[in-house]
């Protein structure tokens, strides 16, 4: 039944690892390779590769993640007493071609049939998130595909979440955003997005600021919780996508440092494109950015507040 | 033996949790009030606890360390099945005081003795630092109980480590660094402190940058490896004490706001003391701030480089 909060939402924006690819379908692999440790080291590798992930964004020292996935593996190796290289070339690899989970085709497609604009936004580095959409097959049901290397810094830091308002060129109000990770779901819903927690593995919800508005246990739900007939009035205004931005007329490229809460981490500085007739300004309170442009309306428009002083690339 | 590399040590500063306290000692209280589960709870709880530590950094969404150790415990007994409130209410008291490791006191004792200044440096709220403290009567072996509520973030971030440069007025590498926890050894490391790393638990070592010079399994051979004698001749310039600072004749209190890694983190306006009659200036290079107080000679110096504006408080 659709929810009357999810009304405003014109895109769908999805976490990768864990959401729409099984990172546990590396474990058959590993199984065959390690035997009866596979369990622990696969539980391990992605625990060292999430808090790796969280400790290098706060050290500021920013690596890719396909660098934190090999240091994490190498952790729960050697944890595991087994350091031998080839086997770990062998599960790296599996890590580049993950099954996704059974519903995410059809969900992706009846999101697409709506007139949803639907896009992943995730932690990856681009070279490990174009292998697992190739290899899954869904490079013609997705928009977008957003990786966190724009902005030197992982989940749940809201530079993240900023690049998803910014390429697509929305409000956080009007994205769905949905994550099997309980984590991500709070750190998305306290940016501002509309959350959907995809709760796969019946975890406990993490006692955080951000409260998502519905937990499911797999995805299949989610077209009929937005309303498929509401989403179909945004496709006649098509999906805009990042190849459309340099259209814009009476447009420039800037590099943005600013103070709000979505892009005040140090090592953001997002290309935004804004009005050249007009100051680059965001929409103050609620901890979120609206990015300067109404895709909608192919023009640049000013929602609000704060000004800030842009910088020419 | 002695380490030259720790020969430009004048401080030691330490770790609380699990480093000089030992946070397993609740294990105890746990497994009489909930029996065979105590194990998992309390693993559990120390994990969620740096969890919320490091997304809550991300998100900037404080709380501090009181309200994320009670998130903690909320989610591991909700995980563990039991949400009884009287039972929440007791475990949190023992996390009040808890035991330090057997050796600390005869460690902190020698480091005294030799001339070290001694400080913790924790993620723990001040209330809590001060209830350990006095509870394992260490008060008068510590010269500055720091905590990261003066920076607004939890460790790694760099500002936390920026805390004990600007309080003890030393460069990083006059301070020596000690950590159970291999993350922090790592953090601190990568700041540039001379860091030992207290491997209690035996664990793999992390997979971060920034390594430790030694790797211990408890404090007690710490003197030794700084070498008593050598730390004698800081002694007789005293300990400044936090306290100390106000009275620097011909300075001024100021929030600054810099780019350099150490103190670049958006929450961090540490509050110095500057000399009023030439501008705060920090050591560019290597990561890391030097304070513009030079503690022993009771006046303000400038040992550097790169200019920031100060803004009076």
């Amino acid at each position: 039944m659709p929810d009357p909060d999810l009304k405003t939402v014109k895109a769908c924006v999805f976490d990768a690892y864990g959401t729409l690819f099984d990172v546990f379908s590396v474990a058959a692999g590993v199984r065959e390779a390690i035997g009866d440790k596979a369990g622990t080291v696969t539980a391990m590798w992605r625990q060292k590769q999430l808090e790796y992930s969280w400790l290098r964004s706060l050290m500021n020292a920013h690596a890719d993640f396909w660098q934190v996935t090999r240091d994490a593996l190498d952790f729960a190796l050697s944890a595991a007493g087994n350091d031998d290289p080839a086997l770990r070339d062998t599960l790296l690899d599996l890590y580049l071609s993950l099954a996704p989970y059974p519903e995410v085709k059809s969900v992706l497609s009846a999101l697409k049939r709506a007139g949803y604009r639907r896009a992943i936004l995730s932690n990856g580095a681009p070279v490990m998130l174009d292998a697992a959409v190739q290899s899954a097959g869904l490079d013609d049901l997705l928009d977008e595909v957003l990786s966190v290397e724009e902005v030197g810094v992982f989940k749940p830091a809201p530079a993240v979440y900023g690049i998803a308002v910014d390429r697509l060129g929305l409000a956080p109000q009007e994205i769905c955003f949905l994550s099997s990770n309980a984590w991500d779901a709070a750190g998305a819903a306290y940016f501002g997005f509309r959350v959907v927690w995809v709760n796969r593995f019946g975890q406990v919800r993490e006692r955080l600021p951000g409260k998502p508005l519905h937990e499911l246990k797999t995805l299949d739900a989610l077209p009929g919780l937005l309303g498929g007939a509401r989403g179909a009035r945004f496709a006649s205004a098509g999906s805009p996508r990042r190849t459309d931005f340099p259209s814009i007329p009476g447009s420039m490229a800037i590099r943005c440092r600013t103070t709000c809460r979505c892009c005040a981490f140090p090592a953001w500085r997002a290309i935004r494109r804004i009005s050249t007739a007009s100051p680059c300004t965001f929409r103050s309170g609620a901890g979120s950015s609206v990015p300067t442009t109404a895709a909608a309306a192919g023009r640049p428009t000013i929602r609000t507040a704060r000004t800030i002083s842009p910088r020419p690339i």
